[in-house]
C-alpha cells in the first residue's frame, strides 16, 4: 500500500462527501455538486501532504490553502472537522450557512481560523494564493538562518472551472509563472460541467498548452477518485524548482449521486430520496452528522506534520531569539507593527504648490525605508503614480528580497494579490494605478474588506485635471465608488499631513482597506495636523461671521481656498473651509464634533467629481455628473465651469435659491 | 514589386510618423511610440487590405477597425487624414489634443465618424472588437442572399503589450476562439517596452503557444519595418477558414528617434532637437503640417476598394428592396428601431407576488420574440439570472444566427463584447450576471457610455436577501456604484410597468448604456405606469393628509408600503408611498415635477443598499452600510434590522430626532 493511501481512505473520503451533502440538505441551500467531486482532492491534500497544525489553525509557518471555488464551503468545512480544526464542532456544520454560524455559505476569513482568505467571487481566490506565494518567497528570505527557514510553506489552491475562464485567473497566472513560485500548487478541479452546462458550450482552450504558455508546470491526473494518484501528483509539484505548478485532476461533479456529470448537481441540494441512494451507493449508513472515530483517526498524519512543523519552527524561532535587535524585527513582523512616526516627514520640505502623487512618493519612500516589510507594487505605471521605493530593488524571481514589485498592466490581479501578500501579518502590500483605472479592480478591495485584510492601494490622476488623455482617463464617480464599498477607508490628501495621516491609518488598520487618491497636477499647499486629519475632517480656515462652510478634498482645496477669498471680497460672505480628507472617519465622529465642523448654516462641497453623495453632507454641491474632456486642464475646468471665479458665481446664485 | 508595394510606400509611412510626431509636439502631450513604431502596420492595412470608404466613413459593410492600444491616437488620426477621411481637416489634427477638438487624446467614437469605438483604457478594444465580430457573423447570415450576403465585414484591431497583460484580453479572445471567429484579425504592436521599462520585467508568456491554446491563428512578422511582410501576413489571415488570427510584429517603440526602443518613447512629446534628428534620419523635410499630395495619393487603393465594396452592397441592397416585408426588417434593423408596444406584455399574468428575476424573463422574452435582432448573453449564470431567450438557439460556430450567447464566467468580456455587438446600429446585446460580480464590469458600462453605445446590461440577486450564499454574493453598494456612472440608467423596477418601461428605455436608447437590477426573491406586486416609471419616479399610494414622504426602489416596496401601513395605524403618521425605478430620470424632470412627486414633508428612503447617496432625495435613509450575512433571507433581514415593523420604529426615531 502507498504511503499516501490508507485502509480506512474510502471510508473518509465517503464521510466528507455524505457530511458535505447533509450540511448543504439540512441547511436546504448550497452546492453538493463539488463535495461529492473534489472529496478525494482535498482528502489527499490534508492526510497527506498539507503542513499545518488543525490545534493550532494560525500558527505562522502553515502551508496555505484557499478555496477559489468559495462555493464549495461544505467540502472545506467538512475537511477542516475530519482534520480536527480547533474551534469547528459538528454543531458548526449543523448549522451551515445559517446565521450567526462560523459556518457560512462562501468561507469568510475572519470567521473561522483557517479560512485565510474570503473566497466566492471567481478568480479571486487564485490570485490571492498567487500573493501568498510572493509573500512567502519574501519572508523566507528574510528569516533564514543555518536550521532553515522561519517562513518554507506552500501555497495551495482548489479552482474549478468557473475561475479559470476569469480575467483575473490570466493575470495572476502570468504573474506566478513570471515570478517563477514553486511553491504555489494550483489544483484544478476539473469535471467538464459548469452552472449553466457543460464547459465545452463556452471554452475549448487546451488546458495543458495554456499553463505552458505561461510558464507553469503542468501535471494531469484522469482519474479524480484515484486518491493516491492525485498525492503522488502533488508530491510531483512538491519537487518543482523553478516554476508553479497546476494539478488537472478529472472528476465527476455531484459523483455517486443521481445528478452526477450534470450541472444540475452544482447548486442545489439533493432530495431526501437521491442522499439515500447515494448512502446506499456509497455503503455509508451513518446517520447524518454522526462521524465514526476511523473517519476522523485517519488525518493524524497530518496532526504528525503539524507538530513536527512547530517543532523545526520553534527551534529557529529560538536561535533568532539570540540576536536581541533581530528578535524584535521578527516580532513586531509578526504583530504586525509598521513604523509609523510624525517626527519622521520633517525632512519633507514644505512647498507652496506641489501634486500629490510627488507628496505621496516622498512620504511613501520614508515609510518604507523604516519598514522593511512593506512591499510596494505597480501596474506598470509606477513612473506616473510616483508609487515607487527609490532605495529598494525590483522583486524579480532572482531577488526574492526586492521591494518594487511590477504586475503588469493588471490591475485586477495587481490588487488581489497584494491582498494576498497583504494576507500575512508580517507584511503589507501597496497596489497601485491611475484613478480610472480603480474600475478594473474595485472588485479586490470589496474581498479585502470582506477578508479582514488591511490592502493598501494607491490611485493617482484623480481628476479631469488630467487633461489632454480625455474622459477615458478622467476620474468622475471613482472616487465615491471607492467610498461607498463598505469598510473600505478612502482619503484624497490635500496637505503633507493629510498624505501622512493616510499612511498612518492604513498602516495601523489590522483589517480595512486603505485607498490613497493623488492628484496629477500641481496645486496650493495648506498646512494641516494629522490628528485632526485622521478625524476624517477639520477647519482649514474660520471666520466668525461665516455664513457659508466650504468643504473641500485634494486638489479642490485650492478652488475652495480660491472661492472664499472672492465670497469675502465680491459679496462679503464669509465662510469657513474645512477639509475632509477621509468620508467614514469623519463619519464616526460624534455629533457634536461633526457640528462643530460643518457648523450651522449652509454647507457647499467642491469636489471634481460626482455630487450625488454630498448632499449628505452639504446643501450646494459643486463637482461634475459627466465625462471630461480631452484637453489643457485650464481649458476642461473653464470648460466644466469649474474655475474658482465660475464657482464662486455658481454657490451665490444657488445660495439665493436655496 | 509586390501589389501590396508602392514606390511612394516610404515616404508615406514616413509622413504618418513625422505628422503623428508632429501633433504630440504642438500639443505637448500624447504618445509618441507608438507613431513611429507601428505606422507601416496602419499602412499596410489601410492601403492594402481595409474596405471601407474614407468618404462614406459610416458605410454598413465597412469593414471594422479598432484601435485598442488607444493611446496612439495620433497615428490613427494621420492615417485617417491621409486615407482622406470625409471630415477631418489638417486643421483637425493641428488641434491635437485640443478642447473642442475632434482628435482628442484617446479616439472617442462620437465625435469622429469611423471611430468605432472610444479606448484606452486597455484590453477594452480587443473585447469589444470580439463583439463587432461576432454581430457579423450574425448579420452576415441574417442578410444572405445569391449574390451574397449585405455584412461581410472583417474587423481588425491594433493592440499592446498593455493590452495582451489585461484579464478582459484574456476572457475576450476565449470567447473568440471558441467561436471561431476566422474574420477576426488582431495585430499585435510587438515592441517588447511598455510605460514602466521592459516587457520581460513583468511576463514570460510564450506568446504563441497562448494564442495557440485558444485557438487562434498565429502568423509572426518579424521585421515590423516590412510593410510588405505585413500586408503579406494580414492576406493569410484573412484566409482562416475557422479560427481568428493574431499577427504578432515585432517593431521597434520610437523607431528613428533618439528614444528608439525605449520606453521614454512611450507617453512624452520628443525635443525640437528630436525631431529634428528623426527628420533627417527619415529623410523627410516637409514642414509640419505640410502633407504632399503623393503620400495621400498613396491610399488611391484604399478608395477604389471602398467605391466596389459600396457597389456590391448597393446591388444587394436593390436585391432585398424586392421583398418588402424583408425590406422592412433590414430598413428597422438599419435605423436601429426596436418594436415594443405596451399591449405585447398583457399576456403577462399579475401576480400577487414574484421575484423581479422572472417578471425580467417574461418581458425579456415577449421583446426577444418580437425582435429578431436582439442578443441575449449570459456569463454561464442564465439559469439563474432568468436572462435567456426560451424559444432562441446557443450562438455556436455552426449555429450563428443563436439567439442566446453563452461567454462563460466572463463578466467583464460579457459587457464589452456586447458593446461590440450592440455597435452595429442593427443589433442589441444584452450582458448578463449577478449585481455582486457588476464589480468585475462596471469598467465596460463605462465605456460603452462614453462611446455613446446603448448596451444592456442585467443583474438580478440584487441585495442581502439573497440570502445563504453570504456577503461575497449580497450586493451592498452596487447599485449606486452603476447609479453613479454618467449617462448609465439604472432601473430597479418594483413591477411589471417599471420593468417594461426598463426595457422601452433600453430600446429606444440610442446612445445611453441601460442597466436593469432584479430580484432573487418574491415580494408583493404593485400597479404601476409605464409612462409614470419613465419619469422615474411616481406616487404609489397617496394620502392627502401625508406627513412623509416614503421612496422606495425594487424589493423594497413591499417593506415600504407595510412600514406605511404599521405607521398609518400604530402612530397615526399618514405617508405617501414613492417608486423611483430610475434615479437619474427623476433627475431630469422638472422641479415641478419632482416637488409634485416628493411633496413638501419629510422624505424616507427604503433602499437594502448603501444610505449616503440617497440624502440627496431623503431626509431619513434606510437601508445598509455594511456587508450582510450568511443565512435565511428572512434572518438576514431581521439581524440587520429591516423588517417592516423594526424599520418603522426606526423611522419614527429618527423622525422624532429630525
Amino acid at each position: 500500500m502507498s504511503t499516501f493511501d490508507s485502509k480506512n481512505s474510502k471510508i473518509t473520503i465517503n464521510t466528507m462527501r455524505v457530511l458535505g451533502v447533509d450540511m448543504v440538505h439540512k441547511a436546504n441551500s448550497g452546492h453538493p455538486g463539488i463535495v461529492l467531486g473534489a472529496a478525494p482532492i482535498m482528502y489527499a491534500l490534508f492526510r497527506n501532504h498539507i503542513n499545518l497544525s488543525p490545534s493550532n489553525p494560525t500558527f505562522p509557518n502553515r502551508d496555505r490553502f484557499v478555496l477559489s471555488a468559495g462555493h464549495g464551503s461544505a467540502l472545506l468545512y467538512s475537511t477542516m472537522f475530519l482534520a480536527g480544526y480547533k474551534g469547528l464542532k459538528i454543531e458548526d456544520l449543523e448549522n451551515f450557512r445559517q446565521i450567526d454560524s462560523i459556518t457560512p455559505g462562501h468561507p469568510e476569513k475572519h470567521m473561522l481560523p483557517g479560512i485565510e482568505i474570503s473566497t466566492g467571487p471567481l478568480g479571486q481566490g487564485v490570485a490571492t494564493s498567487v500573493g501568498i506565494a510572493i509573500g512567502e518567497t519574501f519572508l523566507n528570505k528574510s528569516f533564514k538562518c543555518e536550521y532553515g527557514s522561519l517562513y518554507d510553506n506552500y501555497t495551495y489552491c482548489l479552482f474549478g472551472d468557473g475561475c479559470l475562464q476569469e480575467g483575473v485567473f490570466d493575470e495572476s497566472i502570468s504573474v506566478a509563472g513570471k515570478y517563477k513560485l514553486n511553491k504555489l500548487i494550483l489544483l484544478y478541479d476539473s469535471n467538464d460541467i459548469q452552472l449553466d452546462g457543460k464547459v465545452e458550450d463556452t471554452t475549448d482552450v487546451n488546458v495543458k498548452k495554456y499553463f505552458e504558455s505561461k510558464n507553469f508546470n503542468y501535471i494531469f491526473v484522469k482519474n479524480g477518485n484515484d486518491h493516491v494518484a492525485i498525492s503522488e501528483a502533488i508530491q510531483l509539484a512538491k519537487k518543482s524548482k523553478d516554476k508553479p505548478s497546476v494539478i488537472e485532476i478529472k472528476t465527476k461533479i455531484g459523483f455517486g449521486s443521481a445528478k452526477e456529470n450534470s450541472n444540475t448537481a452544482h447548486g442545489s441540494p439533493l432530495s431526501e430520496k437521491e442522499i439515500a441512494d447515494l448512502r446506499n451507493k456509497l455503503n455509508y449508513h451513518n446517520e447524518p452528522f454522526e462521524i465514526s472515530k476511523t473517519a476522523m483517526q485517519d488525518f493524524e498524519p497530518l496532526k504528525i506534520r503539524g507538530d513536527k512543523a512547530i517543532e523545526k519552527y520553534n527551534k529557529i524561532y529560538e536561535y533568532f531569539k539570540k540576536d536581541k535587535s533581530f528578535f524584535k524585527k521578527l516580532k513586531n513582523a509578526q504583530e504586525g507593527i509598521f513604523h509609523i512616526d510624525e517626527e519622521d516627514f520633517n525632512i519633507i520640505k514644505d512647498e507652496k504648490e506641489l501634486a500629490t502623487r510627488n507628496l505621496c512618493g516622498d512620504v511613501l519612500n520614508i515609510i518604507a525605508n523604516n519598514n522593511p516589510f512593506i512591499l510596494i507594487g505597480n501596474s506598470d505605471l509606477s513612473s506616473s503614480t510616483k508609487v515607487k521605493y527609490q532605495n529598494g530593488d525590483q522583486y524579480t524571481s532572482k531577488n526574492r528580497l526586492g521591494r518594487n514589485i511590477n504586475f503588469g498592466v493588471r490591475e485586477f490581479a495587481s490588487n488581489a494579490i497584494s491582498t494576498g501578500i497583504s494576507s500575512y501579518n508580517e507584511l503589507r502590500a501597496i497596489s497601485s494605478t491611475f484613478l480610472a483605472f480603480s474600475d478594473y479592480n474595485k472588485a479586490a478591495i470589496r474581498l479585502a474588506a470582506i477578508s479582514e485584510i488591511p490592502l493598501i492601494s494607491i490611485y493617482s490622476h484623480d481628476s479631469i485635471t488630467v487633461g489632454e488623455d480625455g474622459p477615458t482617463h478622467q476620474p468622475i464617480e471613482q472616487t465615491w465608488t471607492l467610498r461607498l464599498i463598505p469598510n473600505n477607508f478612502v482619503f484624497r490628501p490635500c496637505n503633507k499631513a493629510e498624505m501622512i495621516a493616510a499612511f498612518k491609518f492604513a498602516l495601523e488598520s489590522k483589517k480595512y482597506p486603505t485607498s490613497i487618491i493623488t492628484s496629477r497636477s500641481n496645486f496650493m499647499q495648506t498646512k494641516g495636523t494629522i490628528s485632526k486629519a485622521l478625524k476624517g475632517a477639520y477647519l482649514i480656515k474660520e471666520h466668525d461671521k461665516y455664513k457659508l462652510t466650504i468643504i473641500a478634498t485634494g486638489s479642490e482645496m485650492e478652488v475652495a481656498l480660491k472661492v472664499s477669498e472672492i465670497l469675502e471680497k465680491e459679496h462679503m460672505m464669509y465662510t469657513n473651509v474645512v477639509s475632509m480628507p477621509c468620508v467614514k472617519l469623519f463619519d464616526e465622529q460624534t455629533n457634536s464634533y461633526k457640528e462643530s465642523i460643518l457648523g450651522n448654516k449652509k454647507v457647499v462641497s467642491i469636489e471634481f467629481g460626482v455630487t450625488t453623495p454630498w448632499y449628505k453632507y452639504a446643501d450646494i454641491t459643486i463637482g461634475i455628473d459627466r465625462y471630461g474632456y480631452s484637453g489643457k486642464p485650464s481649458d476642461v475646468i473653464k470648460k466644466l465651469g469649474l474655475d474658482p471665479n465660475d464657482v464662486a458665481k455658481n454657490i451665490m446664485k444657488k445660495y439665493k435659491e436655496l
